[in-house]
């Protein structure tokens, strides 16, 4: 055993996260800067970095190395242990799975992408067949090596230290919540009465600005940060370089504002995390359940707060001029926690989003299980959607085909969402609680005190503790639905 | 003896051809769009990616391939010769030859940035002396694999395919005609009086967006293409995504202009490469010299002539205003092909550039060969600048410190620049006589029957020849300074 097989053993992670970081620069190129006639190499580049790193990390001396290494405190241990765990399930997956795999979700993919503009679910069947099929082996094949369950197995590729069996009661409960509050927030809703529209003109000139300045005023470094455009907005780059992306709309300057802030959100994740161990596992970010906790608690959370609508309106009448009283925060609240059911995941408000998201993880869960059939999947949709929300989609364009992610072989990636609000909203109690003077800080535009607390409980923690574990250090408990349910109910369920 | 080595070997420079992509990108991205806090990491990726490639190029694998591989073909053996020959350049390097050289050029350049600027050539002397002795033992090493004299065998790293032997007498005889035509081309100049300036103002967006049309309008497709802002203006990208960039003044637009020019003639070479044999060796551009010649064709050759010139001029007036005079041909004519005596060669103009090329390859050559010590530099330089163009710099920031070159290691590069003008007016003197019509079309804004000669002559024979190879097969024979001589002659020695 020995100290010095673990350095090697870093040194080689260190490399494979330079080339990671190579790839996600041009990721972001692509999706920002890149002319159209350069995508056929991008996908040249992107896949010898793919290649090489896979190389790297599953080459003979790295598995010597690693049965050798021993680490030196808690943060090597961590990253030991990461280490392994994924160097496990990648060699339980054979080249020839990861290859047809990643044919399948390829050619599914672009299927889908006319498909759903037709809303044409016969045509994406067979392939979706197929993608669930090599799904199932893979959830097979890591189930073997890891202990959990098939679909906890996926799942552990997208957020690590929370399982389905935990995850089930909270959305079983949320939907029992959900039946009595959606109908009473609609009603309080209805009695307050249509908000004032804001009124334009919103140049994008003037938007892009706004969005930036309040980016940097709620702590992105301008050294260390980007703001682009981009059909579908993301946070990208690496951690000393982070570029978040946004779409502008001249008759809406919400979307980006609100956007812009959620992408900062994970920007000033990425901008935490330890810089001691850059490039290494324990040293990234912890899960996307994580991840999202940290976009939301500054969309959801502090943007969307009242106190904050008290800073952020007078900003914008004075940015694009018009009615005074469009800008009150009550106003503002009225227009951006507006409540309603709708088809759409990605439209949804905070209080029907998770609907959404409990629909497809029961649905996907029972497709990894082998209960449910892509045939069936349609009418399961319908059904569940029904029952939770009392809709039913008019085509499978607005019902199962709207979601890029099981058409792309991402199973599991789904909880992430509504394990992040949930964590959100308990992670802002907890800061809340511990930091007096937070709220009257967002009343100026300062998330300084909200973010001090989050550096030290989350970004700073990189991934040394699994999703469930980074929320016992930081709240004390595990994940609590009911702190979700309180802001839910504070915010949506009260006459003002 | 086999050709499926051959394919083995293609395949790893093919990988090693994508990182080299990847690597272009992340350039172009670390001088136009990285924030500044991004550079650390950029660091490390390049580093990852450069450390990779030449542990691809030197595996044992690559050794016994290269051994094996046989070519079909003329193009595949041009390959196989060019990846022997580099294979054997790296492997004349020892790892810590090339280590210690990065290491002392990567010192003495930062030393270099702040003694250029205190023009402080005693505190850079030390540095330069082991770049230098550094330089002449990688000269040693390259110089007994490849049979050529140690300076030779420098300058193949930058042009392959002409020898300092053969540069010599036709530098040695461009000093001769200098000596005539410089004083006779001032007392014409003289003779014309001070042409009538431009007078703007010159907005940075309408700039941009005319260099971008003019850009696009002599051959350069946008959807391959990008234009951009940076310090120090150059081409990078991939040949299906080439990336120019330029600094805008608004004081003067013809620099932006004229050097947006130059940058589409390297671009228009990169995008006419033989697109079956990316990402190999052979389907890289012909060298640095090849490469300039192809700038300096668009530039110097077709841009700055009297046909493109009467083009140009009535663009500039509509988007700039202004005296009608100011853009008419013999005013921009005596604007932009005025020449003067000047200590700074990127402020040269066509005539006198020469000199300062021909004073640096005569130093850099007398240096490498153990003629000229780093100590008595500045001295020499003074020497024969004066001889060249009869002035004496004023001090070593405007003499030996000017240049980045050497204080980076990069000796044997400084012929490539008149090497390169040169061939352009050979070049553009046989295109003329093979295409009838292709100064009536510079006259319509029309570089296409140009650029239609230079596809097929330079651009599509990828780096198959070497540098007079490739003059030879375009214009009959080897480079001809006759060519070059006539056409400043008919450009500057000439009375209207």
């Amino acid at each position: 055993m020995s100290q010095a097989a673990y350095q090697r053993v870093t040194q080689r992670l260190s490399r494979i996260g330079a080339l990671g970081e190579a790839a996600a620069v041009l990721h972001w190129d692509a999706s920002t800067m890149m002319p159209r006639g350069g995508g056929e190499a991008r996908g040249e580049q992107l896949a010898a970095l793919a290649g090489l790193s896979h190389e790297l990390f599953t080459a003979p001396e790295m598995a010597a190395d690693l049965a050798q290494a021993t680490a030196e405190g808690e943060w090597q241990a961590a990253n030991l242990e990461l280490i392994r765990r994924s160097h496990a399930r990648s060699a339980a997956l054979s080249t020839e799975l990861v290859e047809a795999a990643a044919r399948a979700n390829s050619a599914c993919e672009k299927v889908w992408r006319d498909a759903k503009a037709r809303s044409d679910f016969a045509a994406v069947r067979p392939y979706l067949e197929e993608v669930l099929r090599l799904q199932r082996e893979t959830a097979q094949a890591l189930s073997a090596v890891t202990g959990l369950s098939a679909y906890d197995a996926l799942m552990e590729s997208y957020q690590r230290g929370v399982t389905a069996a935990e995850i089930e009661p909270i959305f079983d409960a949320y939907e029992v919540f959900l039946r009595e509050a959606l109908p009473r927030a609609e009603e309080i809703q209805a009695k307050r009465g249509t908000p004032i529209p804001l009124t334009g003109p919103f140049p994008v000139g003037k938007q892009r600005e706004l969005c930036r300045s309040l980016s940097l005023r709620i702590g992105l470094e301008a050294d260390h940060s980007r703001l682009d455009e981009s059909l579908h907005p993301f946070c990208g780059g690496t951690p000393t370089d982070v570029r978040i992306t946004t779409f502008y709309s001249e008759a809406d300057p919400a979307k980006a504002l609100l956007g812009v802030l959620h992408e900062t959100g994970h920007a000033l994740y990425e901008r935490g995390l330890p810089e001691s161990y850059a490039r290494q596992p324990v040293g990234e970010a912890a899960g996307m359940a994580a991840h999202e906790s940290q976009s939301l608690i500054v969309e959801m959370q502090a943007s969307r707060s009242d106190a904050f609508l008290s800073f952020l309106g007078p900003q914008l009448q004075a940015a694009y001029g018009g009615d005074p009283a469009a800008y009150a925060v009550q106003n503002l609240a009225g227009l951006w926690r507006h409540v309603s059911r709708g088809f759409i995941r990605v439209d949804a408000d905070e209080l029907t989003y998770p609907a959404h998201v409990i629909l497809r993880f029961r649905l996907e869960r029972a497709m990894i299980e082998g209960r449910l059939a892509v045939a069936d999947l349609p009418g399961a949709w319908a059904e569940g959607l029904n029952s939770l929300l009392g809709i039913t989609p008019p085509d499978d364009a607005r019902g199962c085909l709207q979601d890029i992610h099981w058409h792309d072989g991402g199973f599991g990636y789904f909880p992430s969402y509504t394990l992040g609000a949930m964590a959100a909203a308990q992670l802002m109690k907890a800061a809340r609680a511990a930091t007096p003077g937070l709220d009257a800080a967002l009343a100026q535009g300062d998330m300084a005190p909200l973010l001090g607390w989050l550096r030290k409980k989350v970004h700073s923690q990189g991934s040394r503790l699994g999703f469930q574990d980074l929320l016992r250090a930081a709240t004390g408990k595990p994940l609590d639905p009911q702190d979700f349910q309180q802001h839910l109910t504070a915010r949506y369920l009260v006459e003002a």
